[in-house]
């Protein structure tokens, strides 16, 4: 495979296409009243179900739109919307950018300092706040003030609403007030659609925005990857706030499927979200790990099982619980592939699909392997899996490097935040700071992340890998693995393991040593395996890697190979 | 529905999207060898069934790269392609543009005077011609020299290849000795990728040359209309020299389906290409009428009927045939949807896809009735229906207007042929010349040709429509209207009729006008029933509606209304 590290392009002939014709995401917008005006659009709401169709939606969207324009928002502002997965957050999402304006994603998850934090980076002229996230919009208001003020997504009047926020709108007022019609400009296709900012554990958020260009391009790859067409009903799970909800409902318009919006739920109570997918028969979404674990554990415990045959599942997640795989098939009938995304990617990066000419030759043991992996990469996007000596790795499905993307729909830069610059390549490539294997087949697997991944004499070593191999062991409860100095390998790996009550005193490290052995090169092998009480965690459950490496930081600067 | 006449641009906040990152066709090609290595691609040749894989393909793509640069051809040089669906035409489809030249598209079916209009026209450097074709080669090759000279496209040596052709080259002989390795470059999305010519019955035929941009997005369509996945296996049937296709083998490329190609076939012998449907399990295809009906009467004569229940054929005519696609469904469980393009289009205009939400309230009269329309716009194109006196008609199934399209993949302009530039509007619109109407649904049915619809008192009456109404009357064998210039109402409608032997002399005016009144307004019946023997026709057995004004030309002019 040739390295794709060209960035200067060339000219030829000169063509007769329309090519300034822009892509605007309000095309799909036009174009799915035109052709699919009686497909429904269904929301679940704490009143119940709400439907309408794709007609009486692009009536509310022109309506919205000329709200907009009436409070003062002009091309170019950034509009706040914090919101739950709701048929006001789809209009939202195309009558904001349908003006020119951006669209800012507010996560509904973020601190309010963080918040405080993107809402001030952005500049937002105007927030839109679900009734329920009145409390989190009060938390940041005191730092934070939108000039053209609040508008709160609710049915009630704004007599009816008790909130500490000013100028204060209510949205089926402004909607009701507003013109009926809207003519839709044809917007330069550079111009930013949406705004959106990650959730990086270390640093502050990260803000990139996405232009129409990249908004339309993404719809259609989207469409590609799910395969909807006009018979498919989509079922809206991954929040919209995550990247546009994966540009879902985006790509339900383009395709002429149905939307299903899940509304707020809680993934203690899965039973009105798989009540919803058999009602409204959904046949396709997008959404977390943590979504489908408790909505298989729900299915477990119904005594009469859905049919979801005709459903397909993209599953995002660092590494595929194959048991869910596995059970959402046995019991229901669904097909769940892995993908993998990230903000900087609009999204879509990879989907696992088999292929029905390799899949003859696999063993079943062999097709779950594969499965384990975040798949194939969206076409149109060029990869490079850089190892650690600056090189292109050999597509062998074993040689670890940092994953580094590009595309149109991948991001060029943050905006205004010089200090990540080092982020990007000068050939267009966005460094995803995860370190990835990619095959012959061209499925590529995550194994690490770059700040976890250890760097001994010039190799890299996946600490998660390792980890998993000792938690294999049947003494290991579980088990941290780190990179920690070394005066002459530059680092070596240490490993911290818990040992289940009956074990401890009687496992040793030269078992651990042994049983690592059997997967591990001798010169990946921890140099030492230290037995403790607990591992640091971070606060949502995760190895604090780096408190690790600071407790260790002076254990191998003494040793000499 | 508003009208979609905005062409500037407004500009909004800039995105950090990766705008200036290009769409480029050969992108397509470099991510299916990533993903689809071991996909097949499957080619029907006079020897037997040649199959390789992307891989394989791709292989044999970067030699022939190598090669045309080692023969001189340069970034923007034009490249003729005279050659019938074949693994090598797939081949040339991403080797010449992949080196940012134009893959000029030369129509075997083109009169060897208008291929020589075409060739000189594009000014094409070298051509590339199948051994079948040297006769068409040799016959332009008087009035038009490429440079570069001739590769035949053959399994044979240079030596054994007799042909009046100079310099001349075999394909095969140019690939073995170019190098097997190709560094692509990145192309300005601007550029030209293929060169088409239309092949209108009026005039000298017209170019459009199709941008990279234009045709990833054009792949993009094709797959989403195809409802592609790396699942199904694709029947290149529609000829390449037809707009590139209709770009299904790019789709192919960019989903992962196999590739079909049949080689040169006859509509006179169906049977091998029903074989290899058979054989490769094909799933997926677009043809002309003209080949699914003598493929539809072989299968008739089949005793036992293949399965076709998977495949979904597109099908492009002006009217499409009911009988034909209830044909294949009865016969063979395939489902033909309806189809529309154009040249101008880069291919695709509209598919008739039944909408299952629609479908519940239609009767299977009013189905099938919809199934005669041409369907849907793809999403992306813009599309206006303007009538008699400038303005949008109605969007009732019923007003007739011209049918005018804008898109990225709709182009701008005729490549140097200044005297067709009315043919696009200042908003940038394509008129297509076809009269059409819009149904509330977005269903889109051709009525006539602009050129033959009958303008009276600036109203307009389909001469097609009123055509098949006559025919259907039981005394009558065939039936064409025109609209005969008229001192008051502009035109006014003259029918000539020819009757079957049984009724000659028993059938009346009236009859006919009596007839008509079912289904036309008053002002709409023809002012004139002519009887005749014969009505006047071209070479390939259309109305010679032009000879016909001209008989008839005088027929109103003393008529006061």
């Amino acid at each position: 495979m040739e390295k794709e590290t060209r960035m200067e392009t060339i000219k030829g002939f000169p063509a007769t296409s329309h090519d300034d014709f822009p892509l605007n995401v309000t095309t799909i917008l036009r174009h799915a009243v035109r052709n699919y005006a009686g497909q429904k659009i269904v929301s679940r709401t704490p009143g119940g179900i709400f439907r309408y169709t794709f007609k009486d939606s692009y009536e509310r969207i022109q309506r919205l739109a000329n709200a907009l324009e009436a409070l003062g928002i002009r091309q170019g502002d950034r509009v706040g919307v914090l919101e739950w997965n709701t048929y006001r957050y789809h209009e939202l999402c195309f009558a904001i950018p349908g003006i020119a304006a951006v669209m800012l994603q507010m996560n509904m998850r973020l601190s309010p300092s963080d918040l405080v934090y993107v809402a001030n980076h952005a500049q937002a002229e105007l927030v839109f706040v679900d009734e329920t996230a009145i409390p989190a919009a009060e938390a940041i208001a005191a730092e934070f003030t939108p000039r053209k003020g609040w508008v709160i997504l609710t049915d009630k009047k704004p007599a009816d609403i008790a909130a500490k926020l000013k100028p204060l709108y209510t949205y089926e007022d402004l909607l009701r007030q507003a013109k009926p019609e809207h003519s839709w400009p044809l917007i330069d296709e550079t111009s930013a659609y949406a705004g959106c900012y990650t959730t990086g554990t270390t640093g502050r958020p990260k803000g990139v925005y996405y232009s129409h260009r990249n908004g339309y391009l993404m719809a259609c790859t989207a469409a590609l990857n799910l395969e909807l067409t006009l018979r498919d009903s989509l079922l809206q799970l991954v929040p919209i706030y995550h990247v546009v909800g994966w540009f879902n409902h985006h790509a339900a318009l383009l395709t002429g499927a149905k939307i299903v919006f899940p509304g707020r739920f809680t993934t203690q109570d899965m039973g009105p979200i798989i009540d919803l997918m058999v009602q409204e028969k959904v046949t396709a979404g997008v959404a977390g790990t943590a979504v489908y674990m408790p909505m298989l554990e729900y299915i477990r415990g119904m005594e009469k099982k859905p049919d979801f045959s005709r459903v397909r599942f993209v599953s995002g997640a660092s590494r595929p619980p194959i048991s869910m795989i596995k059970g959402f098939y046995e019991l229901t009938g669904a097909t769940v592939y892995h993908g993998y995304g990230a903000t900087e990617n609009t999204a879509w990066a990879t989907t696992n699909k088999p292929k029905p000419w390799t899949a003859a030759h696999l063993t079943n043991e062999e097709k779950w392997a594969q499965q384990r992996k975040q798949g194939l990469m969206v076409v149109g996007c060029d990869v490079r899996i850089v190892g650690a000596n600056g090189t292109d790795v050999p597509h062998d499905g074993k040689s670890p490097g940092e994953l580094l993307m590009r595309a149109p729909w991948v991001n060029r830069t943050y905006y205004n935040t010089p200090e990540a610059a080092g982020r990007f390549t000068e050939d267009g490539y966005w460094r995803s700071g995860d370190v990835a294997t990619i095959d012959l087949e061209g499925y590529i697997e995550i194994v690490d992340r770059l700040k976890d991944v250890i760097k001994s004499g010039g190799e890299w070593i996946s600490s998660v890998d390792m980890e998993n191999e000792i938690m294999e062991h049947p003494a290991v409860l579980e088990a941290a693995v780190c990179g920690i100095p070394h005066p002459k390998w530059d680092e070596r790996p240490l490993a911290l393991a818990v040992l289940r009550p009956d074990f401890k005193g009687k496992t040793t490290k030269e078992d651990i040593i042994k049983h690592l052995s059997r997967r591990f090169a001798k010169w990946q092998l921890p140099d030492e395996v230290k037995f403790v009480d607990e591992i640091p965690k971070t606060s949502v459950g995760k190895f604090k890697k780096s408190a690790i490496r600071e407790q260790y930081r002076d254990e191998y600067m003494k040793k000499q190979g």
